[in-house]
């Protein structure tokens, strides 16, 4: 399957200069959905405890990959959002700092975890829900990604981690 | 199943006074997942083109949704978060209106769709989705709902249509 041909750009959006990868074709089409679950999970051996999605496009395929491994899923989300006690971890935005949070019963030791976004930028969000999950005590199997944005080196942050991105810009 | 010893109260959440109903211990059980889109499917008979998640808990089942009946999946977002050409329906808040959003070419005419959100609370939001996947030509199969605060009266929004909730408060 050509996975690019779901994919849309559109310019300028959401700011000037910025070419935005849109994947809303590519969830139209349960045949894509398919395609990206295969291949997520094929070369994953282990038995999957969590799938973790981060806010909020994250969250559309990691259920997916959830009912694949008859997992269960654990939302990490933007501080204030989660109402239960959680954990924090900060990360840099272009200005400023902002955080994400997990609940602190949403993991237990020893469990195997799944981190899912849609893309894979600087790497900042990534690599604080890494660290929320790796606090839980949780091992983290793979980090995967819909869109990796190569030229942001979103992996020089995820050292030591398993990633997989589907397709790379 | 006893699907609401799935669901914690938080009290006082997000303000004082406010019990919120967290869905995330349900969400971390295959079994409560695999239960909840049992219970929302068994009914329809319909073939469904497209399932509709509301931002941004209603995205955790609503790709479950589709992904069972071999659907897509199409989100409605708050304002300003879709990238490409929007719908847009405005929404009353406790104070004030906020608008949420679909790509026009979301869903196409004659499609027959699902509306997925976690909880069926005042019915302003489920009633801005509902116009805005109406005004793209979508036949509306089914509204259905993790939870419904019934005092609340959000049914009264949604005349006409098939709503389906699996716990009530």
């Amino acid at each position: 399957m050509n996975l690019e041909s779901y994919i849309r750009t559109v310019p300028d959006f959401p700011k000037k200069g910025i070419s935005y990868k849109d994947i809303t074709p590519l969830l139209q089409s349960p045949e894509a959905l398919d395609f990206c679950i295969k291949s997520f999970t094929e070369n994953i051996d282990a038995n999957i405890d969590m799938v973790v999605g981060i806010e909020s496009r994250g969250y559309f395929l990691a259920t997916l990959l959830a009912k694949h491994f008859r997992a269960g899923f654990v939302p990490i989300r933007k501080k204030g959002k989660l109402p239960y006690k959680t954990l924090q971890e900060s990360y840099d935005l272009e200005y400023g700092q902002d955080q994400l949070e997990i609940h602190e019963d949403a993991i237990k030791a020893g469990q195997k975890v799944l981190i899912h976004d849609d893309v894979l930028a600087t790497g900042g969000t990534a690599q604080a829900a890494c660290n929320l999950v790796e606090r839980l005590g949780g091992e983290i199997v793979q980090c995967n990604f819909l869109i990796e944005l190569s030229f942001l080196e979103g992996r020089s942050k995820l050292k030591g981690k398993s990633i997989h991105s589907l397709l790379s810009y």
